[in-house]
């Protein structure tokens, strides 16, 4: 048991544990994304470049754009999406409070139909926070 | 092996098997939501006390406001939403005709896309039902 | 313009703008009923039946059936859903106080963007009270 | 009073009176997409041409792709976007019975909500035909 | 004739037509608020109260709040609540860029199903500005 | 070790493995499904006789209901009535580039929230095919 602990330590278990929902949403989102551009077809490939086109640096900064994101994807209760926008606020330097004032936009707007699409993005902000301490 | 059945049901193996869509709602539910308030954001500790005072006995009773706040769960298809309302209806006695007309009126306002929440709901509901036989 | 305001009153001038929004939703949905139901679709007939159904005497008396049609219109922000239930509240005796109660179960689970839903449907209340005084 | 009938007549009072809807939504769209596209916001217009992308001829025909987007647009309850694909279906050939069918999936997936839709959907489909009579 | 646009001219007939969806959008919001608050229901006064906190000065500035509220409203696709976020973006200087990027990334999120709100959006835009013209 | 991949290939692993996705949805839809229509509640069963109505060939084909179904639960984001249609496409013969083009549609209307329902639904239909291999 000694051992196993051991052995965890050694791979970096805590840093695993803690990425766990990040880990995973990336991996999957990865491997199918792929997989979705692979068909070659040209409807789907457009709408993922004019994706990334809408959040580049404009009128806006790309942290506000990002925050948009992240609300629209809050009301429309798409966890995915929230997550994806949760990890790109993060490194952005979106704090603490700024992330609660965009969920707490997305509650007052979506109603209380949001309020577990926001439990289940505090546990992955939490998570994002974790991973790099 | 024949031991490890008998810890079961000494440890009350039935009950655990039947309530764990319960439980792992219900405190994933209660920590997430300690989370979040604990973050002292202003505008979500006033949604969820809104939230506590709507369902409060008024001009209707609290059984009414229950089936409103499922039935609304249910046409925006929330499922933890519905899990929440589940366990109040079936605390404040809601038998199984009524969860099934609540459930039935559901269907035919959101259509086909609300069966595999209704699926879901009844199997939350039996477990409800199981728990405190 | 005494004798215009004379006029006014001898053709019914206040009960006809009182009831303005209810001819005008009442009349287009029965003459585009009958045109819906006039093509002989088998699915869309039963539909109609199956709506008809759901809403009558059963566990659940046909008052809460209706209040409980009126909060999903509500949350699915459906106008014309919200016009045919509210009609239907009316004529079941819903009184002030608990259609207050189903818009405010609405706006708690729906968010803000039911309010505007909230002024029509609260236009269309007062309307149908001020037909019948 | 004779004169203005007969002016009337003369401009094609009935046609124009039939086709009003169809008048109306389709000024009103080319007027604001215009001035939407003059805006030169790049994904705005990247939007506009994958949407034309998607309709064309590929492995399904013009046609199914357009009963697809018409299906969409009423499960989504988007009133301009259930107009411009009826347009485009009768422009196709699509006839009265496959519209039905298209509207009977519609009103089963999305639900009764969807009926009110469905009303303004046969009223502008009928100005449709009416209007090459 | 010449009298009635010299007229026209005197009662300021531009600044009336410019701001027509402006003037029925607010004067209608107001009076059917006051009626909403005047049933004195707690919990939708709350709501009205915890809206108007959610939007205040904190770790966001105003401004972002008010292009957040807007971007959820567009893909939820609340014309009403579009026309009230637009209206506050104006007043705090909002510039067209930065408005044509908030629609970006709500027709991105949300789909084509927003194109017919954008369409409205921009016309009830270029009012805010023609109004203060 | 040798022997417990023996054993794998003996119980048909990489079936049994392929076809996860499917066994359990299959498996759950089935088996609630059952007791949904057990509890006797006669507007939920109309609505699943309704259901399988809407999708008997017609004027239409049954094929392209499938695909119109498959596409308002795209829209809709109900991962469980995705892969529903999803299986009843391949059964009906639908082709890959087909099923691209129902997704691209689907994309297009509903916008990028359609995407992590888009990547769930390509592994569900790649499943579908190596199922028979």
């Amino acid at each position: 048991m000694q051992y196993f602990l051991a052995m965890l330590q050694l791979t970096g278990f805590k840093s695993f544990y803690m990425g766990k929902l990040i880990d995973e949403f990336n991996s999957y989102r990865e491997k199918m994304n792929e997989k979705i551009l692979a068909t070659d077809n040209k409807v789907i490939k457009r709408i993922y470049s004019v994706d990334t086109l809408a959040y580049q640096e404009g009128a806006l900064p790309v942290k506000t754009k990002e925050m948009l994101g992240l609300v629209s994807s809050m009301v429309l209760r798409c966890d995915d999406c929230i997550k994806y926008h949760l990890g790109k606020c993060y490194d952005l330097g979106v704090n603490d409070k700024e992330i609660m004032e965009v969920f707490s936009i997305a509650n007052v707007v979506g109603g209380t139909i949001v309020i577990p699409h926001t439990r289940r993005a505090l546990e992955y902000w939490e998570e994002l926070k974790s991973e790099t301490l």
